[in-house]
């Protein structure tokens, strides 16, 4: 193969199926589920590999940050597209192919959703590079996993005849929703494929097809990618035209539409990792069934899921539950009961509940911050802040502060004053003062903060300056 | 009737099958199960009445702060005797006669078992009254409950004649062990009743019997009570003789022995609230049957206890399950699995886990403290000092201590300087300096204290003077 194939990573998802360990700021493909990597770092590193261009990563300004953290810290580099607002995985694939067929007229293009768990990264490569003659030859391939059992929550694809001169690639029959699970039983039994979300074509190809079935998508898309505008390291598509694009899947607006689809089948063993259930399947489970991650103890447990990010969590006398304990939230859940949970998941988000919205900690460019507690008038926040990153200069209208440096070295500025603080030592920032955080060392630093105040919302805040472009 | 009953309240007990609501340190009694007040604090109220004197509490060393912390919350004065040592209920209820007999001759004494759920208080003492002629005519009474099921995890009492003279007692035919299922359905249709546990007497017809039965169990507990120390407000039996007593509950060591047992049979609504399904049972109930408490959200789920004192707690398409939550822990267990939470429970604590041992906020006489935070090389803790309390003078070896008032006023020691810090004020207690945290005010005071050092254990300091006679 001569060819380098460009990956596309859609990262752009809200995974509140996965609730409450998955929140609209930190979704699932962004955490560790299993083992020590992010579902898309996992994905990222699938795809660093001399048959693959470097990447190009498709998700939104609420993920940006977390985005360039995980690509550093599996050390793989490649372009951020940021999308304006979600409009499905049409416009987003689209926009890349754009993209990549302006750097490169043949271009091929791999789309990988990065919430994927697929354990065995070499038979991944092998399945992508049986599907490159189909993709050459024009198709929009589409990666087909044999059913393990007549799944409900999946899409299936009935295969026709074998594609002359790209063998395994197979043509579409046809696509079958969601089904019941009588029909998924009877699909399954026919030799139909789980549709894996998994999309592979000459970026030309698809914009040819796209110009016949989706023009106005495809017209927004372009004047998107044409508005493209860089923001220290992100490549934002142009906001006015992408909403102009409909918001139509990728299955919706393409592979039920065109004739040029094919599949190509796999063996590797793979999870979209959309439900507990799911996880638990995928996890090592003890001689009982169960799968266990954090401080638990089991007793009298069967075909259990139990994971804590934090507290001591007991289980007994049990079967058939998923519970899962993060530092702010629990759930304990029944198989089978996800429908309900992403439910519950959006009401919480509407109703602005932080344990939907975001973890305990919370990720910033230049580090994190948690608070550990927050009582009548005062709240105590613990701070990291990352070699060379500083805070904005800010200051409040409505609280004092109280800082003292539990590790590293800290640069404070508290109006004209500039200080070094060191570990065990502490200062005042009086309300109304306009100070700044920074760490020039070579370590992390973490202060705890003290505020007190009659009101102590995170938007009692005027930046006078920021690192990393954001607002007053 | 003339005669006032003199209540015995036995609150020693550990109730780990309530874990982890109930801590070794803190246990079921002492904390409110249902409603406002604890169970300790609720039968206080039960026999703060014009009917009965003043109470008499049997309880040990770790819970004698918070015993007096519940009796100043219900506004209820009494005697507190503190055991060296549990010896089961035998010798704790004669230690009690002992002391009242020795107080007046005619003591009639009331026991209570202080995690006991009556909601009728009037029903209640109708009942107790009832009991009185029996009691004053020598008897051992007891007060049976007419059982609602056939309850496996009581002890069931069998009846014989009307006692003349003392009608609604009965004689007591026998005493039956937690019987298997389908005996206690026997016994529950013969018209047996649950031995609630409760007991009336004369503290010297008692005395007699006990010098008959148990002359060993009687002499070691007679020398306690002779060698009783007072320690500020308790009242500590002379340790080495009360140790002598041997280790018997009080149904074996008279009840099931003696000819002068009676039973009056009740009819208030009781519940001993010794698993989680019994407070279920007690609470108020949806629909579904579901019961809750704290920031809970059920959607699908049916015959739930679902209980949390801290994070927010979803429970999702499941049912016959108790999820409690604490700030330090969770316990998801199906209906039945009390046994297992025992065990649990107990080992954890054998464990010296703090999950098993005491909450994250630990009560001290002073006032109380939470730990928000341990880190690598420092701890964050809230700490809150009643009015009119302080801590020892104390110093450690391995830490220093950042101090910010974030309610009320503190005066703060450091080596020779005494100093007033008013909130969002701060002081600094280096490594090895001698200091003490008080509260001279009206109003509680309320600090964030941050520890930075190498070690942070509890048992780094040296005290001084303490004002609870606790040492070095």
């Amino acid at each position: 193969m001569t060819q380098k194939i460009y990956p596309v990573i859609l990262s752009g998802g809200a995974g509140t199926r996965l609730w409450p360990l998955s929140r609209r700021d930190h979704p699932k493909q962004l955490i560790p589920l299993m083992g020590a990597h992010s579902p898309f770092a996992e994905t990222l590193r699938r795809v660093d590999d001399p048959m693959f261009q470097p990447p190009v990563v498709v998700s939104n300004d609420s993920y940006r940050f977390a985005i360039v953290d995980e690509m550093a810290s599996v050390g793989v580099s490649g372009d951020i597209v940021l999308e304006p607002e979600g409009r499905d995985s049409g416009p987003a694939i689209l926009a890349a192919a754009a993209l990549l067929a302006d750097r490169d007229d043949d271009a091929i293009v791999l789309v990988l959703p990065s919430d994927h768990h697929i354990p065995d990264p070499a038979a991944f490569r092998a399945s992508i590079a049986e599907g490159v003659a189909a993709a050459q030859s024009g198709r929009i391939v589409t990666f087909g996993i044999a059913p393990s059992h007549p799944e409900t929550g999946y899409g299936y694809i009935s295969t026709g005849d074998a594609i002359d001169g790209a063998a395994p690639a197979l043509s579409v029959a046809g696509f079958i929703e969601k089904p019941a699970t009588e029909l998924a039983l009877q699909l399954m039994r026919s030799g139909c494929f789980w549709n894996s979300g998994m999309f592979m074509f000459r970026a030309a190809a698809l914009i040819d097809i796209a110009g016949k079935l989706q023009p106005k998508m495809l017209a927004a898309v372009r004047d998107a990618v044409n508005a493209v505008e860089a923001d220290l390291s992100f490549q934002r598509l142009g906001a006015d035209a992408f909403r102009d694009a409909p918001a139509i899947s990728f299955d919706h607006a393409i592979m039920e539409k065109t004739d040029r689809a094919a599949v190509v089948p796999v063996s590797f063993a793979w999870s979209d990792m959309g439900t507990w259930e799911a996880v638990w399947m995928q996890s090592e489970r003890d001689e009982n069934g169960n799968a266990v991650l954090g401080d638990t103890v089991l007793e009298d447990v069967r075909n259990a899921y139990v994971r804590s990010e934090g507290p001591l969590t007991v289980v007994a006398g049990i079967e058939d539950v998923n519970v899962i304990v993060t530092q702010d939230a629990v759930l304990v859940a029944g198989q089978g009961a996800t429908g309900k949970i992403k439910t519950i998941a959006a009401r919480l988000a509407a109703e602005g509940r932080n344990e939907a919205l975001h973890h305990r900690r919370v990720h910033r460019p230049w580090g994190w911050f948690e608070s550990l507690q927050i009582g009548e008038r005062f709240q105590v926040k613990r701070i990291m802040v990352k070699p060379g990153h500083k805070l904005s200069l800010q200051k409040h209208h409505h609280r004092a502060e109280h800082w003292v440096v539990v590790k590293g070295s800290a640069e404070v500025t508290v109006d004209a004053n500039v200080t070094m603080l060191g570990e065990n030592e502490s200062t005042y920032i009086p309300m109304g003062a306009v100070h700044r955080l920074g760490n020039p060392g070579k370590i992390p630093v973490e202060i705890i903060e003290i505020q007190t105040g009659a009101y102590l919302g995170e938007d009692d805040i005027v930046r006078f300056s920021d690192d990393y472009g954001r607002g007053g």
